[in-house]
């Protein structure tokens, strides 16, 4: 229960076998897929993504200013993450970030030597005083001019499932303009798993709160929603980064997959997108409830064990008793290995300033696995949870 | 004729069709092409690409302890040209690169603040003992450990079309030997034209001159051989770069896009690609003696005017007398670009230290257009150098 893969048997072949057809028989467009594309993405398919976050947002203040040509497309979300950190963060800056947020990120802003810090969250999400405080502290230390974005994983966040409330989300776009004094701190909002939702109402992207629109940047995927494998994934950003991101892409790769991003344009204008999105929402809702159910039957009388039950995404985020260590180190992780069970140590996710590091934390992933294999693990790992809890000795096995 | 694009009728429509209808007829291979793949790449492509390497090369001593371990796929080579440099790239390190080399890798060089230093070059490409000379007078500075790469496109070079001589290839990897002292210097052989040979013989790569496969980073591409909108290019590196490689790869975008990888596994096996190859081949060599016949109507004449013949690739260099500045900011652009023409000034493909810019030069592109646009396209240029000639005058055109 380890990876964030995404179900293998709902993955849309029917869909792209369909895109693909459609291209072949057009030669014009077909012949025009196998060529370069453009840097920043293809035209049709970036207005068919505006028009979706449109819809989608509702805003029209907002959105009034929006236009296609802040829309770029890369391969993946990942590769936009990467990119906007490579072409907005020098070594020193600072990224405010949840504790804890999407170990990837973190890897990624380490690697280019920026300080992530992290802020304190609830149910609710990252946690509008707490910003406010840490923002407080670094100013004081005189480096609020480090500070080049609040970085947050917007719906059902990677790892704990949390979506961020609407009134945070006024409030965390309120605060970033308020706070960019001398420099503009940006909100970089990841909505990978916004689609998604498997109860309650969709709320409007951060973007939507971001009436000047100089603030908000959002990344999105179909890697989530659709295919991992097709990997397209885009972002909107404002008016002002276009230039200096589209250089640096040309410098990189001249461009997203052109044949994928005409295949995308096509799954989109079909319909097929949306109806894949009702299937997987259906497939993915059973393995939620399967793994919600494991964890009442099974951990429920372990003391110390407690679970977020999440709205969406794809993760469980369950926390064992204080003096459990989950890491990679501790004895957890090697007794449920042995069982036959992994999963993904909650300490990956902390920034190592701020925010001290919850090593008794775990995020357990029901995308892959069948509802039947989700109840098996998640018997095993209450187990394992038992057995360390009983022993407390050192583990016998090899680290991995 | 400044476009590097590939010619876009021979586009392989009906290749990639046959692909995606054997991968979407085979659903677990449909399934899996639409799921996450690994960061390095697809398993069976990566051996695929590694046999044609083998096969191409013929040497069996220096390919004996290559393994697909060794082979990464990227979005195009160009990405794993900016992986590269990043991986192994500080600011202030040197690369050495003939003058005139590939405008865009002196871009990506320029960004991370590495000191592009270009070498002189003949007919036979990068000349040994002007390279000799280079590191020696590096080495005398002191500054031999800051030289971490000699970047060479080693077939049909861009921008000049010219092919590194097979001696020239042993001396070039035995050079970096050499000098590899407290630091190793890799051979960054980017071989993105080598199948688009339209006369002569192939040779092997630098790669098949490394015995100890230590040296030589190969970097190759299915965008001009095959299709740029498929955007699947690979390298083939010394075994202790794959997890460097892999490491920053996995914080960018987790690996190239699966389902490209599948379908060009798919249209290799099928041998669809090398048959592909031939037909480019033959429209490419229409092209190219079209410009040739084209330069030898229009051109000869004109005093100063003189161009390489190339064996293969997409480009025609040609030099015009060295009064005449053919850069953006000369005469000459401009009178072509009001004539109807454009071409890609040669200045832009010189790194700044070491060889002269020559602003007398520029690169044709025989790729996109049809024989007939191109002759017209050779008569207005020749039109506008005797204009340039004849008037001296400066523009009186407005800046692009």
């Amino acid at each position: 229960m380890a990876a964030g893969f995404v179900d293998q048997v709902t993955l849309p072949l029917a869909a792209v076998d369909d895109a693909w057809r459609s291209l072949a028989a057009d030669t014009a467009a077909g012949h025009a897929a196998l060529q370069y594309g453009t840097t920043a993405g293809y035209r049709p398919l970036r207005e068919a993504l505006l028009e979706e976050q449109r819809t989608a947002d509702g805003n029209p203040a907002a959105e009034r200013s929006l236009t296609p040509e802040q829309v770029i497309v890369t391969s993946g979300s990942n590769q936009l993450l990467h990119l906007l950190a490579d072409t907005l963060f020098d070594p020193g800056d600072i990224v405010l970030c949840a504790a804890p947020t999407y170990f990837v990120y973190l890897g990624v802003m380490k690697n280019l030597q920026v300080r992530a810090i992290s802020v304190a969250c609830d149910d609710y999400g990252l946690m509008p005083d707490a910003l406010e405080d840490c923002l407080g502290r670094i100013a004081g230390r005189g480096e609020l001019d480090r500070v080049k974005a609040i970085y947050v994983v917007s719906y059902f966040d990677n790892p704990r499932s949390v979506t961020l409330s609407a009134d945070r989300r006024a409030e965390l776009v309120a605060i970033a303009k308020r706070w960019s004094q001398r420099r503009r701190i940006y909100v970089l909002e990841d909505a990978a798993y916004r689609k998604l939702r498997y109860d309650g109402d969709d709320v409007p992207s951060l973007r939507a709160f971001d009436e000047e629109g100089d603030t908000v940047i959002v990344t999105q995927t179909f890697s989530k929603s659709f295919s991992p494998g097709v990997r397209v994934g885009w972002g909107i950003v404002p008016e002002e980064l276009m230039g200096p991101l589209c250089d640096q892409k040309s410098n990189i790769d001249f461009g997203a997959p052109n044949l994928n991003q005409h295949l995308m344009y096509r799954v989109i204008e079909s319909g097929v997108c949306e109806r894949q999105v009702v299937l997987l929402r259906e497939a993915y809702r059973r393995k939620r409830d399967a793994m919600l159910a494991a964890c009442e039957e099974h951990l429920t009388d372990i003391e110390g064990v407690h679970w977020l039950k999440p709205a969406g995404g794809l993760y469980v985020w369950l926390t064992v008793a204080s003096d459990i260590d989950a890491g990679f180190q501790g004895t957890l992780f090697d007794t449920a290995l042995a069982a036959g069970v992994i999963y993904v140590p909650g300490e990956y996710s902390y920034a190592s300033e701020g925010e001290p590091i919850a090593r008794n934390t775990m995020r357990l992933s029901y995308g892959v696995q069948s509802p039947e294999r989700i109840r098996e693990g998640i018997r095993l790992l209450a187990g394992a949870i038992r057995q360390v809890r009983m022993t407390g000795t050192d583990s016998p096995y090899q680290r991995l």
